[in-house]
């Protein structure tokens, strides 16, 4: 009997909602809005209604459905439960317990960077292996780890959290986590911009970068045109970066870094900066690991649901 | 039937043995010598010979002995194949299988630090705990990862190598590894003895370590002295150690930190000055979290050993 599962995969804008087979089809597609109001009450009894309306749209029987995979932007215990979750407007919220017991299937949580991590190993940049290291730079920087096949959830639901760590002693700035030197800063999309201001402001050589927005997708644009003050931007990102991937192997030993999210569009360009300074600091074990950028956007995070569940 | 188990923790220069029950109590201890002459050839040869006579004298019979946990100082694949091990003399080593056939008893085999790790998990400083990341704080700096009460192995048996964490650009030495600037370079015994020898040399103030052999007990004591040159040095070692813990908690998120080795005897004044720089660069799911000092000292090893096989 053909078996099926669902990823449900909950943002602070919609839910991202996915039905596949157990061999990583997926089969449909689709999202709702993510209602925040009201503490958030409407997301799980929403994200429920809209898997049981697709099983009736389908017409699937209850025996050849695994069940749900849920991703949650936060910290989420290994019994799916969540303390608190900022913009979603959750305070402490029994997840899969909640979940299932509206949908009567099984399920299981997972933090959204970890269960992106799992999908990229499943189908993705990192198929094949079971010792992978994702970097997700977006906004933010977001991690997942997977050790062994399984996600590295830690005691508080916290593994992964790789965009805090310390990484810089002087700056004024505060990140959001509320420390000051965290990859964040240097590594994310916002941090690249702030980087490159700062280069800006220092220097009166001239740049593409004085002209229009400066984003991180401008610095990499203007890199491949050869722009210098781009480079001297790049090379300090591919120094922090790099550094810290390399702490991080140091530590975990994995087979193979993904590097995903918005900024990684910038594409091999990136990895080679990383990889430059990511070498001389990378223990023996770890100098020639390969570096891979991810492969499935914005997709990873009902994947890897998906894949929590089967597993 | 009460069943029993053997842990061999094979060093550079004597592999310790333990016989133990399934409760973690140790019911013999003894050592050998390590002959690493001939691509040590024997080690493995005397390890067998001493477990068969160990079982003879004790009259055990088979059905009673679970098998043998071995700890080996160098990376460990799953399946108990090292690819070399320097200070052994080995070239690449079955160690399991070659036990196995040796004494016709199960072997599993682990990294010495990691299996350390899994001692004192079992029933040192970490017990009661499953997320656990010890630090060894010796001639060099060792570290063991506990991830869900399972030893991280990583994909080339090099998982916990911590002490090849880069923590400094500006540094002149290269660390044993080859890097420059590695945590064992300013954390360890010799890390702690070179931090005082600079401090002397670029300060003319008075100290305690003007007078006898600069080592890091030295350096402990006359901080408790209230030395103010060691003072400094102390706080130079805690900056580098707890920031590097912070960058590890957030990859990790562990329940507990658990240091050990000859530097830990210093005590709960290493502790402190570790936390001091700990806190502020930890991410917030990790600020509170326990720091105990290891408890097995150079039993860890077959303690974890034994837990190895017995798991």
């Amino acid at each position: 009997m053909k078996k099926y599962c669902f990823g449900a995969d909950i943002g602070g804008t919609t839910v991202k909602l996915g039905l596949f087979d157990t061999e990583g089809n997926i089969l449909d597609k689709w999202e709702i809005k993510t209602h925040t109001e009201n503490e958030g009450a409407a997301i799980l009894p929403d994200t429920a209604a809209a898997i049981l309306g697709k099983i009736e749209e389908r017409k699937l029987k209850p025996e050849e459905i695994v069940g749900i995979g849920v991703g949650v932007p936060g910290p989420v215990s290994i019994d799916g439960v969540v303390p608190h979750t900022a913009n979603l407007g959750w305070g402490y919220k029994e997840v899969t317990k909640e979940l299932s017991e509206r949908t009567g299937l099984p399920c299981k949580a997972g933090n959204d960077a970890n269960v992106a991590a799992l999908g990229e190993m499943w189908v993705g940049g990192a198929k094949g292996h079971k010792d992978v290291l994702l970097l997700t730079l977006g906004t933010g920087v977001g991690g997942g780890i997977i050790v062994d096949g399984k996600i590295l959830t830690g005691a508080h639901g916290a593994g992964g959290e790789i965009g805090h760590i310390h990484v810089e002693d002087h700056i004024e700035e505060h990140c959001g986590c509320g420390n000051q030197g965290c990859l964040e800063q240097f590594a994310s999309a916002t941090g690249i911009a702030r980087l490159a201001r700062t280069a800006l402001a220092e220097s009166e050589s001239p740049s593409l970068l004085r002209e229009g927005e400066i984003t991180a997708k401008a610095v990499f644009d203007a890199l491949k045109e050869g722009d210098e003050l781009a480079k001297q931007v790049v090379e300090r990102f591919g120094k922090y970066l790099g550094t810290a991937i390399a702490v991080m192997t140091s530590i975990l030993d994995p087979e193979v870094i993904v590097i995903g999210g918005g900024v990684s569009k910038a594409g091999q360009i990136l990895l080679d900066y990383t990889r430059k300074y990511f070498r001389p600091n990378a223990y023996k074990a770890s100098k020639d690991i390969e570096f891979a950028l991810a492969q499935l956007g914005n997709d990873a995070g009902i994947y890897g649901c998906a894949k929590l569940i089967l597993d």
